[in-house]
Formats: C-alpha cells, sequence, structure tokens
C-alpha cells in the first residue's frame, strides 16, 4: 500500500500545524511520498510566503531592500524550525537564494523557493529523504510540463526511496531553469507523483472536510460529498465550483488512482473520494450544485426555422466568426436561443447581430442579459425518478422564474437559466428540497 | 360586418347536411362569402366525391367505363339537389365534364370539379351569387399560387357582389388550366377570400367543435382550446397536432383576421378562435399539447467541449452535409445531443458517426432510438410558475422517464424527450394535471 500525502499552504502554516500533518503521516505506513505546499496564512490577514517571495524578488529587481523580505521569510521558516524542537537550519539554502535573487535567475524560482524550503524542513522533521522537484519534475522548452519524461525520471528516482518529501508547485527544464505550475500547482505535483509510483491512493489533505455540496457563501455549513466521479467533478469545477487545479485530475484519472480530499485540522472526518466510477449510491440524489452569474441570451425567431436544413449550424458559424463560444442552445419549435459568456459577448454584440441578420434572416432577434446557468450535478440523478419535478417545484415555490432548462442524453446533470438576481435564492432552494428535506 | 364562411366536406355531404349548413349562414346576415368543399362522406365507408373524380378520370384514361362513375357523382349531387327541394340541373355542367374527361385535359381539373358542382348547388340553395375559383384564384406557371393576382382578382370581382359561393380547392393559371392545391385546400381558399374582402373573421366549420387540447387517440374526449395563436397553433401542427391546412393560415393572419374553428353539427358551441395575439388567459394554464414518436438522439461527450470553439458548429455541420435535419440540441457540459428523425437518420447512420469522430474527434458517441418528443405549449406559461415543476412531478408520478428537457427563452413551449413506449402515458399525464386537475 503506498499513498502520496498532499499538504496544502494552510496545514503547513506554523510548527502545531507541522506537528498535525506529522501525527497524521506517521499515523500510517503507507503514507510514504510527502507532497508539501508553502506555508500559507497563519492568520487571518497573514501573508503567504509564496507571495513574500514574490515580494521579496520584485524590490530586488528595483535595488530596493529586499534582504530584509528575505529576513521575515527566514524567520517565518526558523520560527517553524524552532517550534518543532529540530535541529536544522536553512542558513546557507538562505544564501544561495539571496544570490540568486540579486541575480534575478527568474520569478518562477522565487516563487519556487516556498516549497523548496518547506520541503527540506518536512524532511528533516519526518526523516524522509528530500527529493528536490527540479531533478524530478521536468518542463518543456516553452515551459509545458513534459509529462513523459517527468514521469520516468519520478518513477526513477522514487524507486529508491523508501520515502520522500517532494516539494510541490515546480520543476525545471532540461536546462535546470525552474519552472512554476500556475497557482495551486502542489496539487498537480502531488497527482504526478501518484501516477510515477501507482500509488493506491491520493490523499490531498487541505482545510475543508471535503468538497462540499454547494457554494458556502450561498448556504450555511452545506454538507459534504462523500463520493464523486471524476466527471461529476469536472462538471461542477466547469460551473464555478473551486476544487482542485485542473491539471491535477488528468494524471491520477488515466491510472484509476483515487483522489481523498482530506481535513488537517479534521482528521477523523472522511472527506470526499474522487473515483473514475463507483456503484456507491449517492448519499442524496444529487452530487452537487454550482453556478455562475454573467451569461446573455439571443434568441432567435423564424418560421418554419426546423425545416431549414443549415439553419442551426448557420447561427452557430455566427458566434464561430466572432470567436465566442456558446454555453447552450436551447430549442423550441421556431426558436432557437444561444447562451453564452455576457463579456465575451456584450463588445461583439451587433457584429453578431448582424451576421445572424445575414446569414439566416431571422423573423426576429431578442436579447436578454444578467442570467445565471445552474448545474445540478449528480449520477444518481439517472436512476431517480422525478429530480426535475423536485428541482423546477422546489423554484417554482422560491418564486424564481426558470428561463432555461436544458437537460440532454447523459442525464447527469440539469442546466437552469436563471435571472441574476434570483440565482442565490435557486441554488438555495434546490439544496434545500435535495439536502435538507432529503426526500 | 363581413364573414368568410368555409365547410368542410363532411359539412356538406347530404342535403340533411346542405340545410344545417343553411341554417347557419342565414342565421347571420354577415355570413355573405360562402367556400364549400365537395360532398365528403355520408357515413363510415363510404367514398368522398373527389376520390370517386380521381377514380373516374384514372378510368377515362384506359379508355375504361368511367361514364358509370360518373353517374355515380352526379347521383350524389342529385341526391342533394333533390334533397333541398331545388328546380336546378347540373346537366350541362355533367355533360363538359364528360367531353373534358374524355380530351383528359388533366387530373387537377378531374378533382376540382368537386367543389366546382358543389359550389353551384350551394349558390342555387343559397341565392347567392355563384363565382368560379378558375376566374379569381391564380396560379403561376409553376402552379403555385400568385399571391397578388389572386388578391386583387378577388378583391375586385367580390367587390360587386352583395353574397357569393366561391369554390374551394381550385384555381387557374393565366391560360385557363385549372389547378389545385394539396388536399385540404379549401381552406386555403377560405384564407384567400378572406384576405382579399377584408373580412372580420374567417369561420372554418369542420365535424368538431374546434382544435383540442391533445390528440383524442390518446385522451378520451379532450377539452377544447377556446382561444389559440396563431404562434401555438404553429407550434403544435409541427408536432404533430392535426389543424389546417398550412398554407390557409398565411394570408389571414398577416391581415390580423382571426379564424373561427366551428362544428356544423354543434352550431352553438363556441369553437375555437385562432387569433395573432390576446389577452385573454387562456382556461388552462397550457394551451395544447402534441407530440410524435420515431426520434433518435446522438449523444457526443468529449472533455473541455465546452472550451472549443467551433465545436458544436461543426457537429451540426456534419448533420447538415448528410442533408438531416436536427430537432434539438440539448448539452450538458462536455455533452451535446442531437435529436433527429430516426427515418431520415438510419440510412446515414454510419456517414454521421465517421463524420463526427473526424471531425470533432469525441471521447464517446451514444445513440438511442425509438424516442418521442413531447411540446407542451401556452402562452399561460411565462406568465405561470412552476408550469415545468408540475410536468416533471406528474411525468414521475406516472413513472415515465425524462430523457431530454428543452426549454429556451421565449418560455411558450417545454419540449420533452421520452421513449416512445412512455408516449402516451406522459401525454396523459401532463394532460390530467393541467386539465382535470386543473390546478
Amino acid at each position: 500500500m503506498k499513498k502520496v500525502v498532499k499538504f496544502g499552504g494552510s496545514s503547513l502554516a506554523n510548527a502545531e500545524q507541522f506537528e498535525k500533518v506529522g501525527d497524521i503521516i506517521r499515523s500510517e505506513e503507507s503514507r510514504r511520498f510527502v507532497v508539501p505546499s508553502a506555508p500559507g496564512k497563519r492568520f487571518d490577514g497573514d501573508t503567504k510566503v509564496t507571495d513574500l517571495l514574490y515580494s521579496c524578488y520584485d524590490a530586488a529587481a528595483k535595488d530596493g531592500d529586499f534582504e530584509k523580505i528575505l529576513e521575515e521569510i527566514k524567520s517565518r521558516y526558523n520560527e517553524i524550525i524552532k517550534g518543532l524542537s529540530l535541529t536544522f537550519s536553512l542558513d546557507e539554502d538562505f544564501q544561495v537564494i539571496k544570490e540568486n535573487f540579486k541575480a534575478q535567475i527568474g520569478r518562477d524560482y522565487a516563487a519556487s523557493r516556498g516549497e523548496y524550503l518547506n520541503g527540506k524542513v518536512m524532511a528533516a522533521y519526518l526523516g524522509y529523504e528530500f527529493v528536490d522537484a527540479a531533478d524530478v519534475i521536468r518542463f518543456d522548452k516553452n515551459g509545458n510540463l513534459d509529462s513523459e519524461k517527468t514521469d520516468k525520471l519520478l518513477g526513477k528516482r522514487l524507486s529508491k526511496c523508501e520515502n520522500a518529501v517532494v516539494p510541490g508547485f515546480y520543476g525545471a527544464k532540461e536546462d535546470g531553469t525552474v519552472t512554476t505550475f500556475s497557482r495551486g500547482g502542489s496539487d498537480v505535483t502531488g497527482s504526478l507523483v501518484a501516477k510515477a509510483i501507482k500509488a493506491d491512493m491520493y490523499e490531498n489533505w487541505t482545510d475543508v472536510s471535503g468538497f462540499l455540496v454547494t457554494d458556502p457563501r450561498i448556504v450555511k455549513d452545506p454538507a459534504v460529498i462523500e463520493t464523486i466521479t471524476y466527471r461529476e467533478l469536472r462538471e461542477l469545477s466547469y460551473m464555478g465550483a473551486t476544487v482542485l487545479h485542473e491539471d491535477a485530475i488528468f494524471p491520477v484519472r488515466k491510472e484509476g488512482i483515487p483522489i481523498n480530499i482530506r481535513n488537517t485540522n479534521r482528521p477523523d472526518d472522511k472527506g470526499t473520494f474522487i473515483v473514475e466510477s463507483t456503484c456507491r449510491k449517492p448519499k442524496y440524489t444529487i452530487t452537487g450544485i454550482a453556478g455562475k452569474k454573467g451569461f446573455c441570451s439571443i434568441n432567435i425567431e423564424k418560421s418554419m426555422m426546423n425545416s431549414e436544413i443549415g439553419f442551426g449550424r448557420k447561427v452557430l458559424q455566427v458566434f464561430e466568426d466572432q470567436g465566442i463560444s456558446f454555453e447552450h442552445v436551447p430549442s423550441g419549435i421556431d426558436t432557437m436561443t444561444v447562451y453564452v459568456h455576457q463579456d465575451e459577448f456584450e463588445e461583439k454584440e451587433q457584429q453578431v447581430i448582424a451576421g445572424i441578420h445575414r446569414l439566416v434572416q431571422p423573423d426576429f432577434v431578442e436579447m436578454e442579459s444578467d442570467l445565471a446557468l445552474i448545474a445540478v450535478v449528480g449520477r444518481g440523478m439517472k436512476s431517480t425518478r422525478g429530480t426535475a419535478g423536485r428541482i423546477f417545484s422546489a423554484l417554482a415555490h422560491a418564486n424564481v422564474n426558470v428561463k432555461m432548462i436544458d437537460q440532454g442524453s447523459s442525464e447527469l446533470n440539469i442546466i437552469i437559466g436563471v435571472e441574476n438576481r434570483d440565482f442565490e435564492n435557486a441554488v438555495k432552494a434546490i439544496y434545500d428540497i435535495f439536502v435538507l428535506t432529503q426526500m
């Protein structure tokens, strides 16, 4: 049994958090490969080490007093080292960093030091081997991950370790230039490590007890999703749910390695399992509710359009020609509606309308803005009759005007269009009927 | 006040029916312009005069004994004439018809004689002027209606009449060649006359008391629709409801002349009013339910398709290239479904699938056949919250599995996809919840 355990910044913000992490890792022998982030905020208003590093590097560029900021960063690490009673020093590392900052060898390098240093501390604390991500995560000349080389390098290097700490977020090009993933990229490192060592599980430890059924800014203390499929996750995340770094899914999904989102501060909570597929019935009929505001609908009417071969294609052509992607195309009889992102559409509105008139000679074109789309997602919906009925009864009850409904053959989601101002109420109403009422 | 009154074949099948028609016309002075069809069936198993005329003409072509059939037709009219105690003879007309049938001057001519002769009888019976449609309904060289010329000819000729009978179904080209509309075309004649004389109302008298909320083959004795807009009518008729001849709508719709569908056998019933728009609230939230079987869905899945500009357009392009029109394109996230007519699609299935694979490289394509689409149509739905909730709760209650939902911005209809075998149950369930329960 091999597990990769990745810890987010808030799980490693100070010595106290490090100790929790240590307890978690030591409680299971299988937790052999650790991917740490840089120390996050210790309290509200605190600054993440990564942000301090950027400031520091930028100060060095302007010949400012970057050493003062570097000292602040160093004190963050020393506070942790002291708190853990380690006999271990980062002095040499900070000397190198100072030189490199002066030499301005790269902003990615600067940002990556948060994870690098935290990895060193973690390795010393756990007595695990430290593996510099620059040696095992490979980027190509254009700064894109080279998955194949990375997989080989990681596999080769880690096969020699009983256990190891691989800092998250960065790697290097063939020539040694340190390169980072986009923000949140430690998730990706953890996933790459899990794939390379063929882990049985990729545990992703954060400060929440898993993915929530819906946005906690809309619904207070929403329920945690026990098990979610990659497919459901992708749908919820597309519709705005904050989840893992998108690129973190692909490597483990391909290998069938489940991800387990856990809470460092509540290690007994089972968290959320992300799996390729499962025969486990979801606890509620729906798995999650996500949504976004800021859509716009273009409603095109033309008598007999259904019998005009090519009508729909031409309409979509107009949007494509203007570089606008569409979200949904619900259609009635003699009417077709195109949902687009308002910000993409607004500046090209007139060209699109003119294009539609030119290409398909509609009877009538009407636009509506300030619309929101809500996705109700769940593998359980397919086998549960009446899901749509419950959704729309609940929305009616909440006085929400349903502008659009789209449910295709996958039956894994229903997309609902409402006015922006009804968005929160609609999400609440759907949450209530499926989770609170639990009918 | 001027009304055009059109009577269908069953309203004029025999003398008894003629008398009902006479009573109707005489009961309102405004019923000044009458458009009769040819005599229809007098009883189950009887043959319509138009069908006899086709047989007779074809028999003449094969040098068969067409005169016997012509005698049968003549006896139909004489039965009516005798039954109405008219001193009036069609001998001369039948002599001309016999000559023309021998000379094989045209199948359209043959078919048109049913209306022509019935118009003569009607004019004699009412004491109205007879206006031969060949003189006032004009077709172009290709056999298409010449609306402009027809409007002028009709307007000029009828402005001189206090009242008149214009037989339905036919007209003539510039050179006098008699030409007919497609079957049911007397509806079109009535509409053209109404437009030309700027009628206040076009009454279309049939053997039913108006349009029914749904198909009487599915729901026993469905309620009659009191008022329906042209738009709603078009939607229901597109989805399979049997209504007026499609071309009958356009002339009067343009002029804002309402159509009133009435029942010759129950003249006190108010029937159905077809109007351009109305502020009259419909009696039920929904105006009508119609549907069709025999659809097929092609479900295309591809990760990240939403961010791929042109994806949807390319998919529709494949269908267009094969000459297949689509009905609906519901979409989720990473999934897009295309609904098409099964009979159109089946023979080109493999080309379409291959085309989709070539053009958009999907992750997955899946097809499902034997699906039905149901349109729930109603102008009242927009202002009534909870319509969708009631529909889908009713369907769940009836154990109907909803495969697809499509509701666009017009909010005048909701399209629902179900399996063929659930079709009747679904229609019944929706009818019951809106009409019988009348909530």
